[in-house]
């Protein structure tokens, strides 16, 4: 199978999952005059929707960032793709469970708990793709660098140690997990790692 | 990333957008022989429906308008298209606090204000897009009229205006803003500046 | 624009509107045993599905049939064919209705007439594409008999007729003209109408 | 109608359904402190969400795997198409009665049986499309050991026995049924059938 149509169908579930989100919005029912402060009241939701909004987003960049570089898709690497894609199709639900409870005290920390176990199965999702997808040589034979793409895996590795130690934070407190997901996320959107792995010269696309 | 990614990913967020609206009309409970009454007592559901349904159809129609002059796509043009497609994909539950309140007089203005601001934040994701798109340089070099180009932004720039009065209007009357925002997605159906720019000759294409 | 985008946008929508019909189903509440019973009861629920699932996959089929002819999009037809979606998209809400209301009398003929008139909406989309299409030489220069597809207009227009009738019906009997919009699909799928009007020895696709 | 468009459809409605699922799982209103229990106790929503997350994940690989072998597509083709999609788009119905009534003895067995006679509409949709495109001479004329598919019949058609037996399990034990469901969907990953038909030498895709 090529990639593109497992990146076709990664594309339609990230699309899927980042609009489905504003289902866990609730229209609040309240006595007339009453909105403006029920709505203002719903802060977490909003706020855990925008932060997961990001994050969903920025994955599906970062998944055509890896793609790009492999050129074959064989069926465990399917089942790893599946394995991210679950944790990206779940994220609606820790993302609802944050915007319910997060100023719940204990409650709070059991939401962002789920939620830094949700990010951490996609990020080890990201991980295996890529290390097996190296390892195994489906890498585009002429565009990458396989020396530098070898050496990208401890980073990957590396990187992988910040999603526990959001778990361990989401114990302590649930905004500063939240806010730590947040980080991550922009730091992803600015790291071009997936660049640096490009044999000078050659097209990135197609 | 070349464009067609970043398109198609919008295109597919634009489509369960615009059809996720439904989910807003409820199936109501009612004694036997009362729910003709109760499906017409909810008439503000179906219209703010139906203008949510061609405000995000006319986007879609004005993103490809836009995105067919841009060549390339960057990090930072990525995050302004996640921007927009933020307001896209919350536009549905602002659609639900109209339907639910329109008729609810200072409710109803609260929810037309929350339509106003989440429509803005998509006004600015466009203007955000094509200003940055023009000044980068990440237009088409060959098929796009640049010096036109540029005297677009501050068109552009006035059009942007028109979403704060929408704000204002909204404080005073929900009915007015929302046929407000309804002549907006009828001016842009018929707009045709994107065309303006096109070099004549050249497909605007592929 | 090319058909090319308008047919990938319409394919989404089709594709998310037949999945979310599944939304309309109810777990049942019931205390221990009362499942099955509980859910045999439903079963007007899965009458509609089935239906409503059939009618959109087959609109889906017809979607490309017509749209292989046409070679051109111009702004009135994007407008038509948002016109033909939004009837698409509305149909979950009348099939829960249905589902809800079908063994209760006068109630099912109300949600009878609301299935009703949104084929008939859904109908005059169709019958708008095609007749704009044709008098506006949007069709496909070559792979097109231009003089056969002049005649299809009037078998079209008294297709349209069909869909006055249903709404009709549905004020006598919700069972009936459910199986007439029934009966109607089952017919477009084994028209094979569109290809009747193809230049012979001309590729359809492509 | 060539296959492409049928299956950019069909990878739509997979990953629509298989995104869906995330909204069987409800947030749990419970005390102050209730939320870890609350959620801990949701365990059969978890595992009824993520077999249900393969088995729509590999049946999505298994379409793919089928339809690159066929070149074209007639009606009878796309309606069983259809029928299959039936299947796949109601999963997430038995799945939510699974997830609601796994504990519950009786229930649970009824629940299952609904699972059960969904993967079996399924698998008769697959087994459909496979005799049809073989028998009516569909398959790729070139990329295709006709030999060698038309043996493949008789094996599809034993692996259709699976579904009635996982049927029977059902009416005794619905986590047991699960189990077996489950199985079938890692057995089909690494079934590679599909490629033993592929004529040697030739490219597989496109």
């Amino acid at each position: 199978m090529s990639t593109s149509r497992l990146e076709a169908f990664s594309d339609g579930v990230f699309a899927i999952a980042i609009t489905l989100l504003v289902l866990n919005l609730q229209v609040p029912r309240v006595p007339p005059g009453g909105l403006a402060r029920a709505l203002l009241e719903q802060w977490p939701s909003y706020l855990s929707y925008v932060v997961s909004f990001f994050v969903i987003g920025i994955m599906w960049v970062n998944h055509h960032g890896i793609f790009r570089h492999i050129a074959r898709v064989d069926r465990w690497l399917l089942f790893l793709n599946l394995v991210l894609l679950l944790g990206v199709c779940f994220l609606p639900f820790p993302t609802a469970l944050l915007g319910q409870y997060i100023q719940a005290d204990q409650d709070a920390r059991v939401a962002a708990i789920a939620y830094a176990c949700t990010s951490s199965l996609i990020a080890v999702g990201f991980n295996g793709i890529w290390t097996y997808a190296v390892h195994r040589g489906l890498l585009h034979p002429t565009r990458v660098d396989h020396e530098r793409a070898r050496a990208t895996i401890l980073r990957f590795g590396l990187g992988l140690l910040v999603y526990p130690v959001g778990i361990v934070v989401a114990f302590f407190s649930a905004p500063l997990s939240l806010a730590l997901f947040a980080l991550i996320a922009v730091y992803y959107l600015f790291d071009q790692t997936s660049s640096a792995i490009a044999v000078p010269g050659s097209d990135p696309e197609n």
